[in-house]
């Protein structure tokens, strides 16, 4: 054995002893489960399974297979996560027994999911072969599924997909260029109302935290698509047109997710595309009351449970850092550098703590809300998305 | 053995086969807790342990003392209930295992209490002697004490006790007319801010949903006061003078809560004190928008988690009734028989179902808030309060 060899050993043991997996919990311990989550190791096709009480790493559940741009849903008693990878595949996760409880490969690419209102089903938004797949949350048996084909009759590709109030999905025709409300009382025969020609490419969809409008970004026009879910037969209207240009465009390093508008006191708090500044909108009228600037252009801004505060991240070059928005003064009261590629930010579910997602640091910072400061860390591996079971309780996620 | 006495053995006998008890779930089982709560059922002194999945009654704990008007909190985890009762007692119910985990009583007389932001610390606001005492929440311990000494430094009852975010709790003093702003980051040495002259005989109090304001309501006066917990410097403002008063004021069967104030999508919806009527009230200006005509002197107004409904019961004599608003048009869709005396209301997080508390009929009638119907019943003696654990992830209860 070479010198080098040695040494590589000798560093290997070091790290196994300092790795995750060496200080890990006992699994299938009974606990509360309102205090876990999940964080998404896109590298390794894992995902750790976090608690926030104590701010720790309690295991590891591996297998997932390609977890980049992977997402979760929670089952309605907060012991399993969907996650949903962008391979196609749904894995239930037993985030008691730090398991993988039940995995199937659904389709040939997809793009996250949602769960119904009661907890029964589970839905996959799918770009291969398109249109909706709904599984049994319980078994993950098929019961039923959307086939989503545009007025010329070829399928398209489904995109923010959302659950609704009066057990409803929400989703969006990329190619088709529509927006669709879906009954899924009876998964095996969900009835359609679809909404047309609501403009070209809808890319990503969200549902208000009420639950009452859904949003729709287009990729194919300077504006965005609202639907009314409390008065369908006003059908949906364009909102915000120029959001995403301004007199001198600007090249767009990441698109914003849509699931990263902040929604505060009847505000809105919106990434502008490919500009250095966040969109204040007005939820009542939907009509931009101003804009706040930043120092690069945002990816997520999530608002902090109480609405007070709004964090937002960044696209390359800026993601090492994270701004604070004071909402009630809508300015910028603190600039954090966690580290490089802060890839998503979730709130406790009374936001006394934010978590980080700091990719190449290969770590999860946690954050005190109303000091700012750093108050913990987590190792984990290249983290992308948190997710934690409090989701279980809202609606439209 | 008379034949009397025989047929009432064999009915006891009956009775005892058909009872909760006999169908008892087993405790002590590995499971999620998102899906749990519990019943109050005040003439026994116990909780009946429920979970909303598939509605069923899992098993009772006894020996909670005088549970008239109790109520409850939970652990950040979704484990624990804190159950606060009128005689003083503090009680830590373990949902899983279905026992008391840990029960003190800390005052002669208490009327409910509150859970901090990070979960560690119980706070409980008595009538005797006065004042908050706050509790480690893992171990019950005494960690300090908000002595509540007004102007003239007599000790006053406190009431409306909430917590609100960044380790606030906010309550008003009855006896005082104020309304103090604690910070509970030390315990030990909690730093409060007193807001004077509120008003004669604050009763009670409660949050807003986003943790923003606290609304305390006037027993010596006819107005609500007001506080702007994001502009405290404001101090407290007077609102909806003549709200609980018409020309000709009904005699008042039953003091509403202020708890049971519903809000949705910038509407608070408040039942009027002695009259058949909810107000609709701006919770931006503050301002009375006008008035839904309801059948009976309503009690509690409670919205379901998307502010698309008001569920309201009432007074006696009407207090047989539920009716439920339709918030798009401000009317009543549905009024609702589920039998004599039903005395809450509460939804499951996402809003699918309803559960009711039906005293007389010792029975909790679950509701299937789309179609409005009535979908299971859970036998419960003399149910008063009922409690999601849900809750633990929600701001200012």
């Amino acid at each position: 054995m070479t010198a080098w060899r040695m040494l590589g050993a000798i560093l290997a043991i070091a790290l196994a002893a300092t790795s995750p997996a060496a200080a890990e919990s006992p699994r299938g311990v009974m606990r509360g489960t309102g205090d876990l989550g999940i964080v998404i190791e896109r590298a390794s096709g894992s995902v750790a399974v976090v608690e926030t009480t104590t701010a720790t790493r309690l295991y590891t559940v591996d297998g997932l297979g390609d977890l980049s741009h992977a997402s979760a849903v929670f089952s309605r008693d907060g012991r399993h996560a969907y996650v949903f990878g962008r391979d196609g595949a749904l894995s239930k996760v037993d985030l008691l027994r730090g398991t993988v409880a039940r995995r199937l490969v659904q389709a040939g690419n997809s793009i996250g999911g949602a769960i119904s209102q009661d907890g029964r089903i589970v839905a996959v938004a799918n770009y291969d072969p398109g249109g909706v797949r709904l599984f049994d949350a319980e078994t993950l048996e098929s019961v039923g599924e959307i086939v989503a084909a545009g007025a010329d009759g070829d399928r398209s590709k489904v995109v923010g997909l959302v659950d609704a109030p009066d057990h409803k999905l929400v989703f969006a025709l990329y190619d088709a260029g529509e927006i669709w409300v879906a009954d899924i009382t009876e998964p095996a025969i969900p009835t359609v109302i679809r909404h047309r020609d609501i403009g070209r490419l809808p890319y990503d969809g969200i549902l208000t935290p009420d639950g009452r409008h859904y949003v729709a970004g287009l990729f194919g026009e300077d504006g965005v698509a609202l639907l009314d879910l409390w008065r369908p037969a006003d059908g949906v209207r364009r909102i915000l047109d120029g959001y995403g240009r301004g007199q001198e465009p600007l090249p767009v390093y990441k698109m914003p997710h849509l699931e990263g508008w902040a929604s505060s006191g009847g505000l809105g708090f919106i990434p502008a595309v490919g500009r250095h500044e966040v969109l204040v909108v007005s939820l009542t009228g939907w009509t931009e009351l101003g804009r706040i600037p930043l120092l690069g252009q945002p990816v997520f801004a999530v608002a902090r449970p109480d609405g007070r505060q709004v964090w937002v991240n960044f696209a390359h070059p800026h993601n090492d850092a994270v701004q604070v928005i004071d909402v009630p003064t809508r300015s910028v009261v603190a600039t954090l550098r966690p580290g490089r590629a802060v890839l998503h930010i979730e709130f406790t579910p009374r936001g006394e703590q934010a978590w980080l997602s700091v990719r190449d640091a290969d770590r999860v910072d946690v954050y005190d809300t109303r000091r700012l400061q750093r108050i913990a860390e987590i190792p984990a591996q290249k983290p992308s998305g948190i997710f934690f079971t409090a989701r279980a309780a809202r609606i439209g996620y």
